[in-house]
């Protein structure tokens, strides 16, 4: 392989954008549309590496803000690399930290150069420039990085969305020339808020600069479904189509659906393991909410369906039981299933779209979970 | 089998009390001397029974007291019993709850009838009788079950303990009475403070009642290491060479290997796993606090020597990166490994006394930990 990655586009669904492919990179091969769940700190909360691979987890996405802050990406190079520190010999995408300097970081200043901005461990001082997340990520060392840039939240006016859209492609160009390793892929990321023309002129300019792959930041913000699923249709179709595209932090099964009719090819979200931390279950017949009376005395598993480590081997009545008595089994047990209900949910959005069939495929599955 | 478990000695040292031997239960046979992890409330606190099952567990402890509580133990019937409610099909003891009422429970008080106290969930009254207590461990149905004891403080007024020692004889003959399920062994416990002659006085008037096993309580609650040894030897030479020996909650490895050396059988503790949350390792060489600085960027395992999943497949830094940055995890491999460490050291306790050799074993391993 002489880029770091390869993609292939293997089907195209008739009705829809949707896409089935084949992502090939340094740590193994990834069949699209994908969903990877988040290890922010170098760690898919509450699992093991070996419960992740159990459940079909294919791709991890991991946050560089998280990770440069503590422990450190200097100490994660220096303990051989991501995939070795974290004992995940599997394909690793790495987010730049923007979506977190911009979510987390309080006292922030964005200026041309980067972004000034606080711990939010510790409230030290910390100026991120373009050339400083690649090196970050760099030491880090996934098979998919991301460029800086700046989400500008929900809603912003035009002019605002404009100059935010205007400085990630500038930072889009300066990450690429820092850039320096060649078994990583770096991405573009596609700015505009729920301006169209301002995605459309985003997703151009990016492309022109041919990166491996692009991303669509920004959405998931708070403009609602149909507003990202536009906003999607407006990004994507302006994006070339031998090349993976990724929807950043989304989202809620409806909201990954609509994003895979668009032709989106990655999905990352914290849904399955945090509502599953909180107690709420995903299946194919609906929400679950585990720790309602309801299950106290239910021999049931959560989804007869399922055949994740949850569903296979314990009641409702037991995993209600721990939650309500704070366990931390209860935690991974509803995590693993939730991972195990995405992975299944592409797996099955992909299957669909090689038989020609995605468009029924998604409305029956809205239509069984009542969404 | 027509008894509820049948017992061998395999072999006896010839230098120390110690014994090998081997447990038949319903469930599983267990070689003995062996180490139960803790599982108060129906899962042993962040790991899952495959993980526990990987790391050499046979049997395990759960709480009376607590299931009682929470779910309930008429729950835990209704669902098929603890071993189908909690995924575990090994071998199971729980002991009656006298020690929770006596370290947890608020605004207790004891009559010869039995223990009202105030439930430290919900401060709703309880009345606790040996009945009552038989009547939750029959609808748990562990393998081996408690009597309801009397668990007295240390330091405790030899007047006092005699009367704690008198009431937990009495209880044990009314929990005899109880038990209804012939597939359970219901084990004696053995009270009487740190006065050696109340322990002998109660181990023989115990044993001639005649219990399938005898457990030794009031232990591990401040009396220090060797007023410990000295109880025990004071108590395990009195009771029946063919009936198990039970030390209850303890201990560190120190005082598990004094046990054994003094005829103990089984131990069980939290210490494994509440000392592996806190961040603190055992290995043959000592004690190793895992959230130190000095481990930061040490690439090394926590322990070589040891085949558990966390020395098997991360780093000292990657365990530290874990628990300084408070993910569930790295509570998970902590308590994994000290599990495997406390099974691995009865393994090697046990081999040493099949060789003859246990006294110089046990020197060795104190030495080698510089305890």
């Amino acid at each position: 392989m002489n880029k770091p990655i390869e993609f292939r586009v293997i089907a195209e669904d008739p009705d829809t954008g949707a896409r089935a492919g084949e992502l090939h990179t340094p740590h193994g091969v990834v069949l699209t549309p994908t969903f990877m769940p988040c290890g922010t700190q170098a760690t898919v909360k509450t699992t093991t590496p070996a419960q992740l691979q159990g459940v079909g987890v294919n791709m991890l996405l991991c946050n560089a803000y998280h990770l440069a802050l503590r422990p450190g990406d200097d100490l994660v190079a220096k303990m051989g690399g991501l995939h070795e520190f974290m004992g995940w010999p599997h394909p690793i995408l790495t987010d730049s930290g923007g979506f977190q300097v911009f979510s987390l970081a309080g006292l922030r200043r964005v200026t041309e150069g980067g972004v000034v901005f606080k711990s939010h461990i510790d409230g030290k001082e910390i100026f991120l420039t373009p050339e400083r997340c690649i090196e970050i990520e760099n030491n880090l060392g996934a098979d998919i990085i991301m460029i800086l840039d700046e989400c500008a939240p929900f809603p912003t006016e035009k002019a605002v969305a404009r100059a935010a859209m205007e400085r990630t492609i500038g930072w889009a160009a300066r990450c690429k020339a820092a850039h320096a390793r060649d078994d990583q892929a770096l991405f573009a990321i596609v700015q505009g808020c729920t301006y169209p023309d301002l995605r459309a002129e985003c997703a151009d300019r990016m492309a022109a600069m041919d990166f491996p792959g692009y991303a669509i930041g920004g959405l998931s913000v708070g403009e609602g479904h149909d507003l990202m699923a536009k906003m999607l249709a407006a990004t994507t179709t302006r994006l070339p189509r031998e090349k993976p595209r990724y929807l950043m932090g989304v989202g809620l099964p409806e909201d990954i659906l609509a994003a895979v009719s668009n032709g989106v090819d990655m999905c990352d979200c914290v849904i399955p393991t945090r509502c599953g931390r909180n107690g709420l279950a995903f299946t194919r017949q609906g929400r679950v909410k585990m720790r309602n009376l309801t299950h106290r005395d239910d021999a049931s598993p959560l989804d007869p369906e399922c055949d994740c480590p949850a569903c296979r081997g314990f009641s409702r009545a037991y995993l209600r039981h721990l939650l309500i008595a704070g366990e931390v089994l209860g935690l991974t047990l509803m995590s693993l299933h939730n991972i195990r209900y995405f992975i299944r949910l592409m797996a099955r959005a992909r299957q669909a779209i090689l038989d020609g069939r995605f468009r029924r495929f998604m409305a029956d599955e809205l239509h069984a979970a009542d969404y």
